[in-house]
């Protein structure tokens, strides 16, 4: 089962705000119902939220009766802004809708029909990729993980937070598939405990050991000795490297470069922001103090206690050992790299040299462009 | 009305658990039952829970039937070693209890009743001089902050945390009733919360501007050039100025150091234990999992999810620009200069060249010594 999947005519999502208790799907026919999902955090994590705005024009587009091609493509333009505005960190979300937007307005497209199916194509393609780009980057990033090893990790960055198999989580399943026997260190993640609830179900599901921190153990930990890899994701990475990503994130960067232990991004493509030089133009979304307050309805203090609650922050590229794309692992100069990464000119360069995998395993995952 | 006191023959204590909801007192006049109120965390903050101790010991020497002096101090030996076993980490604990059992067993005392009377003098004396101690370090630390600075703080450090008024939270108290202007971020300190709940409660009871943030989200605020200070408490120093604190203490360290912001921990010189050559002996208690897991009841996560809890961690002293104590700060080299602390020479040379506050000042509290 995909976290976001297009049935029957309909998006299907998982509601990860009912896990681990529950697995709960919900249906929407309506795009303004997705947009709301996604503001709401229904469904949450980069690539996942990119696929459901996607789902999302070719809904909208399958609702606007429309008498012809302009006419619906007047209509879109206003789907398009209002998904792209759902959340602000996170660049694939912009990228997904731009794309299917792209796709349905193709000259070469004459009917309403047509342009309906073509978006709709276009949405399941994003999904796919995105699958296939989250098995590459497991097979590039496993190389990193070691038997005996012990994996820290933030937020929820697997099979939830994209359409299956996840980002830096996914190197934790393929890495478990290969057969290496290591341990993960969960942080909680607060406010909303992504670390805890959907990370904790997902490798409880997968049968892969871990146990939860509370997010300012992390340090401890690393400090003595018990951390030897850093995995997280990216909502955003910068041309330079500089990686947005849950708060949190920065923080370990940090402590994982004191400690001398490497830290690791792993990111699809379609979530690195060439046009921004560097992360500090990326915008820091800024949620409700309740998050804080009274996570799921559980009140920890009183309402009217003041609360900050960025859900983001910038880990500055210096801090960065490395980005795991599907296309190869990046390291500094990340000018230099990241481009290659991008074009895709990056994993036989790489591959020649020292990684320990070859073409025909990764070409495995072709299959899924379908 | 101080969080721990001797009221008619009974200890009575702030019940923190109940915080910030409702102000619940409990009297105990069964030092079995301050024992576990220590253990469960009723009373918590390395000064309270020695505080809570001695009296502890005044309780238990009430409580044997003893026919003779040395019948009693056989019966006390076994008070003393269950109190000191009633949390790890915390050095005062140790203190405080053998303070009270060194003064009971002066040869001077023939008659099982002066004992007694001792023993209560004895804890008494341990909780005045706590409170002197922290309005002095109030004095001292104050001058580390200024008008329109942001301060991070960590846990909680205040009157709840000692007997009165507090250490690091004390210096926020002294600098706020100095008219100073600046805000406070408190660090929520998972997982039990004292930062948003204690902190929060005694912040708001003092009319001190403050805003929580959830602990991963300090570094973000770091980072953008949001805080000027980190002030912390500490339940155990070492010799070597290593510090050993609520866990993520260490993280901050860290984080503030790279960012360029001065780190002082605040602490009475009964937490310093010169008898360590560095934090790496200080035992570091790990609590429940049901911490994590189930904060005051309320579930976050199944009961089943594996889970780590450290309640400390130990900040090497390289991170710690100085230690606020009632004899005035320590800066490095600690081993010159925290002996001369604990002495009690220290202010005397740091006020002749460049403290803003006299001898007379600080002599406004040695009333309290009474």
């Amino acid at each position: 089962m995909r976290t976001v999947e297009w049935v029957d005519g309909r998006v299907r999502i998982i509601d990860q705000r009912a896990l681990p208790w529950e697995l709960v799907l919900v249906e929407y026919d309506d795009y303004l119902d997705v947009a709301r999902a996604i503001t709401d955090m229904v469904v949450r994590g980069a690539p996942a939220i990119g696929a459901a705005a996607a789902f999302g024009m070719a809904l909208a587009a399958r609702q606007f009766d429309a008498n012809n091609r302009q006419e619906l493509l007047r209509y879109l333009q206003e789907a398009q802004a209002l998904l792209v505005k759902a959340r602000p960190t996170a660049v694939n979300l912009k990228w997904a809708v731009n794309k299917v937007m792209k796709a349905g307005s193709s000259e070469a497209l004459f009917r309403v029909e047509d342009i309906r199916n073509e978006m709709l194509r276009a949405a399941k393609r994003i999904a796919n990729q995105d699958v296939k780009a989250n098995r590459r980057m497991g097979v590039y990033g496993a190389a990193l993980i070691k038997d005996g090893d012990t994996v820290l990790h933030h937020c929820n960055t697997g099979a939830l937070a994209t359409v299956d198999w996840g980002t830096a989580l996914g190197v934790i399943r393929t890495a478990h598939q290969q057969g290496k026997r290591f341990h993960v260190l969960l942080d909680e993640t607060r406010p909303r405990l992504q670390g805890a609830r959907l990370s904790g179900w997902e490798l409880t599901e997968a049968g892969i050991p871990f146990e939860i921190i509370a997010d300012s153990a992390a340090g401890h930990f690393m400090r003595t000795g018990k951390v030897d890899l850093v995995l997280v994701g990216s909502d955003r990475t910068a041309a330079n490297g500089d990686v947005a990503n849950k708060i949190g994130t920065y923080s370990l960067a940090v402590l994982a470069k004191e400690n001398g232990i490497p830290f690791y991004a792993v990111v699809p493509t379609s979530t690195i922001d060439m046009s921004l030089p560097s992360g500090e133009q990326i915008p820091i979304e800024e949620r409700t103090p309740d998050e804080v307050r009274s996570p799921y309805g559980m009140a920890l203090v009183p309402d009217e206690y003041p609360v900050r609650n960025p859900a983001f922050d910038v880990t500055p590229h210096r801090y960065v050992t490395g980005i795991v794309t599907e296309n190869g692992i990046a390291y500094p100069p990340y000018e230099v790299n990241l481009p290659r990464a991008v074009e895709g000119s990056l994993a036989q360069e790489l591959e020649e040299e020292d990684l320990p995998y070859t073409h025909e395993q990764l070409s495995l995952f072709d299959d899924l462009d379908a």
